[in-house]
């Protein structure tokens, strides 16, 4: 029986939808950044899911929320899960269908009346896009020790706010031990955010691991003056040289090949005026690889690019680190069932890294962890446009139910 | 005695920080842009020296002021100025020295008791800076006929005033007919804006013409995608089309040498995020040349590697001209004259061609006109900390008061 039991789709549509109403933006996005009210609205419906579940909701000091089906046996649970806060101009799919589809497995069981060995949890965890407090992957990483309790408490938001203090307000300041219960293995369901998956008709990504990410911003300071008036000799151009950075940048991610991506994404000029040879370039760089060395490689040619240049141009330069993760890599035996399961389905299924950050990957430093992806429409994600069809978003929870009372047994 | 007349290099400052303290702003800069109560401030300040000077003062329909010294005969003055509107942050010398030294000009002659045979005049044209209403030089475009009155007076600024009811309203809605007085000749003192005179020790500018400019805006439109998710041979980003466009830019300046200047000073990036690649780039290009076929050819270099270059990342590109005029070239015989007499000053001179856009390029197309520059220190200017030395200011003026002199006898 439990072989061919089957997760709702349409129930799990119903939940996505009816979570996607709270902090709804025009378009058909959403803005639920975390700890704000509308995230306390988003925790507070499925936290009346999890108890209408019959789970045992716990919070814990940063905000993690972990919902515990009992199995026959006591000890370590199957754990699935994500995060319900989003980016501030973000889709309904993205963290919400992890943590809904977890739902729905444990909703598939209850109605099939079926208790599995080990308990199973849900959990979300406290900001993980990291839209409003950095880093992201927030929750998580206070959950497995990686960032300190009393430092996430303090971090104060883009708006003024600060963890500790907004946990209070919104009533998930919880008092459960950080970093419990302890985790069997954790599976995560999460739509790709690329257009890979799409590109070769494949419904379901066995994911392999997370990018490295290496993210530097670069200030640029060289002298404005007027673009009529300044031969081309005495200038000191800083939005010349962040071009030329940025098309460094994509030359070094070719050379590279394989899975290496760089991307410039924010780049602003200063004063940013049509007849005037700009001063300041303030702009970043997003490096990411599954490969440590080929990462830590990438960052030596790019520091060695920006100071060449930027001192050809008498422009002064200043870098910071604002974000720095190797490459996690999941546990090869779930990377295999996860494949195994799709084909078994029938579902065309394709190994691919992640190349986004997940809770996920700060999981597998404590338990074997690995995720489960599903195709996003023109790979699209972080927009009101996000998309992913109702067969995969059932397809997916498919694989997460079968995998899961797998580990589960 | 008149050759030997200089003018009163104290005076001209006091009436250079006095009209600088009328819309001054903060760092030793003013804001008057064209037409605002600051602008009326200005106008009534420097109509009223007219008048203390015994000049006769006249306002034709877009509020270009003409003040005319009496000459022996009757007949085309020989005019000064230059325009009394400033960009939001700018000095107070950019414009307002010549005009200012025209005054100076004028009280020098008086104080000596002297008449030309000639008529003089000292004019300040409406709205030469273009920061509130398009075209700049929008004031002796009409004075020259190239540009309708009517259409000027329907023109609609950046804050959604009209030039007609803004002239009414300031009061300097004038009666004269536009484009009278016919010129003798125009000779126009300016400061460089650049850094070639400082460069070079020279003291005076001996301006061949005004460079051709060029000013295109490029919106280019690819796909926002996320920057880890996405292989690089699947983006569409804008971001990296602008920044090889600013590459070429700065390759296609460096291959024409001479005069030709080329900037990318405007680019803006959406949703300028540093894990998104970019779906939007908004940008200028501004080229600019004293040789219209090399402006002509430049012109062709860059749109075909914009679309070249669009083409092959799958974005799409838009592109409008913001402003063309052709490179002008001043009168032969003036420009000699302002070098021979800055060399009998023992003022070290150069010829040079001015990179800026000035009124004395469009009152060219209706008589001999030159312009005199004089260093401006770091090249600075559109900016606060726009400066001049007093002695320059001096020279300059004692060059034009010299010229001018010759011209009306």
């Amino acid at each position: 029986m439990l072989r061919n039991l089957q997760i709702d789709g349409a129930r799990l549509l119903a939940r996505l939808k009816a979570l996607g109403q709270l902090g709804a933006i025009a378009g058909g996005g959403v803005c639920r950044l975390a700890l704000t009210d509308d995230d306390r609205a988003g925790r507070d419906l499925v936290v009346g899911w999890m108890r209408e579940l019959g789970l045992t909701v716990s919070t814990d000091a940063v905000g993690n929320v972990i919902a515990l089906r009992q199995g026959k046996e006591d000890g370590a649970p199957v754990m699935m899960g994500s995060h319900i806060d989003t980016v501030r101009t973000g889709g309904i799919y993205d963290g919400n269908l992890g943590v809904l589809a977890g739902l729905e497995v444990v909703a598939s069981l209850n109605d099939a009346e079926i208790v599995t060995r080990r308990p199973l949890a849900v959990a979300f965890f406290t900001n993980e896009e990291g839209s409003r407090f950095q880093p992201d992957m927030f929750g998580s990483l206070v959950y497995t020790g990686a960032l300190p309790l009393e430092r996430a408490l303090a971090t104060i938001g883009i708006d003024g706010g600060v963890v500790g203090e907004e946990l209070s307000r919104i009533g998930y300041a919880g008092s459960t031990a950080v970093g419990k219960p302890n985790v069997h293995a954790y599976v995560e369901l999460h739509i790709e955010q690329g257009p890979v998956l799409e590109e070769g008709q494949f419904r379901i990504g066995a994911v392999e691991g997370v990018q490295g990410i290496s993210w530097t911003e670069f200030t640029l300071n060289g002298q404005s003056s007027h673009a009529g008036a300044t031969p081309m000799r005495m200038r000191h151009d800083a939005g010349y040289v962040a071009a030329e950075i940025t098309a460094f940048v994509r030359r070094l991610a070719q050379d590279f090949g394989g899975n290496q991506v760089a991307t410039v994404g924010l780049l602003t000029l200063s004063p940013n005026l049509i007849n005037v040879v700009p001063d300041q370039a303030l702009m970043t760089v997003d490096l990411r690889n599954t490969d440590e060395e080929c990462l830590k490689e990438a960052e030596r040619r790019l520091f060695a690019f920006v100071a060449e240049t930027s001192a050809a141009e008498g422009v002064r330069v200043s870098h910071r680190s604002l974000a720095r993760f190797e490459p996690v890599d999941f546990a090869p035996h779930l990377i295999a069932r996860v494949e195994a399961i799709a084909r078994e389905f029938g579902l065309p299924v394709k190994r691919l890294p992640s190349g986004a950050g997940h809770d996920a990957q700060i999981l597998a430093a404590v338990c074997p962890a690995c995720m489960i992806f599903v195709p996003s429409v023109n790979g699209i994600s972080h927009n009101v446009t996000e998309y992913t069809k109702p067969d995969d978003l059932a397809a997916g929870a498919n694989v997460l139910l079968r995998l899961v009372t797998e580990l589960a047994e």
